[in-house]
């Protein structure tokens, strides 16, 4: 079952300026900087009441945010993140509601996660992942 | 101070089939449907651990909505709005790090809440809102 939206996922070409905007504008405070290789990103994290902003820089060419970025120059919300506390049925109940799955099973994420994705195409636009801790 | 993610706003074409989606896939419960006049929209709630995502079909062809919705046929996330207890020195506080303040002062929103946007060419390019209950 989905109990919280875990994070909001937010594409940016600096992650060093746009932390600086997150801490200084917004007054958040940045929890820390992690890589994770699978998605070719570096992430920033500010934990807003239980809910996190995670900030995503590209590490390569190929990353799906650096092709995100290609569109959206300025960078802007990549994806919305649910949690669940039991993921395999989560993918399930969504994949019988006729939901595409890009995971048809979970993959390790940064904080050592469990994420998958499901396709814009079936979500009205929005690239959602369900992740559990 | 900003405490928590207040809402994620969503476009959607059909609130109706969105509505499907989210409840049916998700497993997220519609807490109502509302009507916001001066933004043009018919939004749909969903709170989800606290943090509500917020539906938003327009009403008008010359809603912000149905224009994201002219560029982004499918829908998607269209901005992200955090929750103040001091909307008023948020504002301030954000303005003097070098955001452009698209409302000056708060209007008013969806719940009677106070409300005001960030400009997203100085955030980063996501569209933000600051708001207070």
């Amino acid at each position: 079952m989905i109990g919280k939206i875990d994070h909001i996922g937010i594409a940016v070409k600096s992650l060093d300026e746009a932390v600086k905007y997150y801490e200084n504008a917004l007054g958040l405070k940045c929890e820390g900087i992690e890589e994770v290789a699978d998605q070719k990103v570096k992430t920033a994290f500010f934990n807003v009441g239980g809910t996190h902003v995670e900030l995503l820089e590209p590490t390569s060419a190929d990353s799906p945010i650096a092709k995100y970025l290609e569109k959206n120059p300025r960078g802007g919300i990549h994806h919305v993140a649910f949690n669940s506390n039991d993921i395999i049925a989560d993918l399930a109940k969504a994949k019988d509601a006729g939901v595409i799955l890009l995971n048809e099973t979970p993959k390790i994420g940064a904080h050592s996660k469990k994420i998958a994705f499901l396709h814009p195409k079936s979500t009205f636009g929005v690239l959602t992942e369900i992740c559990q801790d």
